[in-house]
């Protein structure tokens, strides 16, 4: 196996893939990075088991500037292997298996020989079907992964609460999270006809990542899945999780329907309120905000507390506000991370009572995005 | 006291005198900001004890939008303080001390109240006779800081060469340091005449901080010094340093007179060489990278391995090398930091054998500033 390459091209694509390497896991080749390389390209494998990601390098593109000497394969070191491209000397490097799996690499006047492992030992990646699939624009995906995954549960202690229920039915993409404290739901409406139906759950973790590799300048993402995996493809690179096992819980009971109180505010606005507040709510044992309505003067009072350092209180006046006075306490966090989810949006507060579940929604286009978060008893 | 003053402004000072704050003090008091508020400036203070910053804010200054309604002094929690005045909303804010050591801070709707401490039991600053002022350009004195202070020993062990060692005499001004496996050594003439007498350690940790206090703008800063104290001036910004008791070691017999071996080279070309280098020593027990001279065929040549990764040669062609053949070995640590402390230059490296210690100089000037490395026995 030998090839030479244009560096910062390789690094781009190695900088993708690196993304699915953990140095931490139990698997010692899964540290390494898989190179394959045929007449007409390299492609590089990463894998944590739990995502794996696939990119190829084409010849055919002059930039690439890679020449293939000699076929072949071979499983570097991953984290090392990319200390050592990026600190190469020149523009361009070769890389080259020179005995058994010692691997030489040289740019300019450097040259290195590592160890490499054999590749026959690296995990093959699922094989998924072609059919059956999905495209969306790379930004509508992005803007979706972010709306929900925040709602996504931390704790093992119910797994299938740590990612996103993905629903495709009647041409129509539903993804909910929820870790029984809040729960995020979008809408999306698929722009082509499409029979399939799907019901499967991603794992947040592998949400985030993807996110991370959709680029601002990135077209269309197909999703295709099998029985437990999913694939993403996004131009030459494919990225693929595993699937959450078992029954997501039926969120949609959840939602109450009617309302007692509502607020319209900008969103920008009420998070830096919250912001202000949770400074000291983060400094008190129960971290939680008074938020209180008072349709009289048509004012929102947010005040924050830790009997250690002192108190924070901040009035502030809705676009619009209608219903019952009510006084509500919540978990700060939670709700600036619902609110940042919104951008720089108008958005519409929905409460029925002091202890029930409120919803925040866009005041435009409500019914496809919906944030709810369950109050906090002070009493 | 009550005060209004401009956000961003304040902040900028802030900053700056918490340098001189930390969490993990054991007396409470120096966890706070103290604030001093007279009719025309207010005062910031911050101290760890080892170091202290006081800043003023004039009046005067219109970009402070300050105005004194009642003077008087205050403590306050810096770290939260600090927090509550990035996040107000508006452009300026007030701070009145309401209630004992209660303190409001205002802006716009926002209104905190939090919790002072009695600014009688801030500690006082040393008082500094101002006779005996020296005056140094702010990028030279920062410069001779970065040059010097790599060398400082960070073990305990033997506290004194923890600072860095200076000395006025005959109007030149020389700063050594040491950890006993290299030294720095830079000299500066002063500009104007001066008699003073100076032969002071200040602590590396005390330069570190005053050098990142000295913008790229900063014109001169004076330097005063009482027994067990030194004092810099920044503008409106004083820098207090404990000084470091006992006999700093002889260190100008370490220095070599004679050499077998010179090799002159770019700085950053054999730095980057030196990194890649020690990509590998790195990764093994001994972090030692060996450096071979051949002047038959005038090159150098930099080898690293480590018995579980691999290994890397690089030959460089220095701009000149004379003298004998050389094997020699080393920390590539030591030589990377000394070598950036060359920034661009061109520097000289003579050795005498391969167990003594060797030096790096500018070519040009190399008289006033001397990097010196011991090598390691490998054998």
């Amino acid at each position: 196996m030998k090839f030479t390459i244009n560096r910062s091209a390789f690094i781009k694509e190695l900088n993708n893939v690196q993304r699915a390497i953990s140095s931490k896991t139990t698997i010692p080749i899964l540290t390494g990075l898989k190179l394959d390389v045929n007449t007409d390209a390299i492609t590089l494998t990463g894998s944590d088991a739990d995502i794996s990601i696939e990119t190829t390098i084409p010849a055919s593109d002059d930039n690439n500037t890679l020449v293939v000497e000699d076929a072949g394969s071979i499983v570097l070191p991953a984290r090392f292997f990319s200390e050592i491209v990026k600190k190469l000397p020149e523009d361009t490097m070769t890389v080259n298996v020179v005995d058994g799996f010692q691997t030489q690499i040289t740019s300019g006047a450097a040259s290195f020989t590592i160890n490499g492992l054999d590749p026959e030992n690296y995990p093959h990646l699922p094989e998924i079907d072609t059919t059956n699939t999905i495209t969306l624009a790379g930004d509508v995906l992005k803007e979706l992964i972010g709306q929900t995954v925040i709602a996504v549960s931390n704790q093992e202690s119910r797994p299938i609460l740590t990612g996103v229920h993905f629903i495709l039915a009647n041409g129509e993409f539903l993804a909910v999270a929820t870790d029984s404290h809040r729960l995020s739901q979008r809408r999306i409406k698929l722009p082509e006809a499409n029979n399939a139906d799907y019901d499967v759950i991603i794992p947040g973790k592998s949400l985030t990542e993807l996110s991370r590799m959709i680029g601002d300048n990135n077209p269309d993402v197909q999703m295709r899945l099998s029985e437990n995996q999913v694939l993403f493809v996004l131009g030459n690179t494919s990225f693929y999780s595993r699937l959450l096992e078992g029954n997501y819980p039926d969120t949609s009971r959840l939602i109450p329907k009617e309302s007692n109180t509502t607020v319209e505010i900008s969103a920008p606005a009420l998070s830096a309120a919250i912001e202000r507040a949770s400074l000291l709510s983060h400094e008190s044992r129960n971290n939680v905000v008074r938020f209180s309505v008072n349709p009289t003067d048509k004012t929102i009072t947010i005040f924050g507390n830790s009997p250690d350092v002192g108190e924070v209180t901040e009035q502030l006046q809705p676009t619009d506000l209608a219903g019952d006075e009510l006084e509500i306490s919540f978990n700060p966090d939670y709700m600036k991370e619902a609110l940042r989810s919104f951008g720089q949006a108008m958005i519409k507060i929905s409460f029925t009572m002091a202890l029930r579940p409120f919803t925040l929604v866009p005041t435009e286009e409500g019914e496809n995005f919906i944030q709810l978060i369950t109050p906090v008893r002070t009493f």
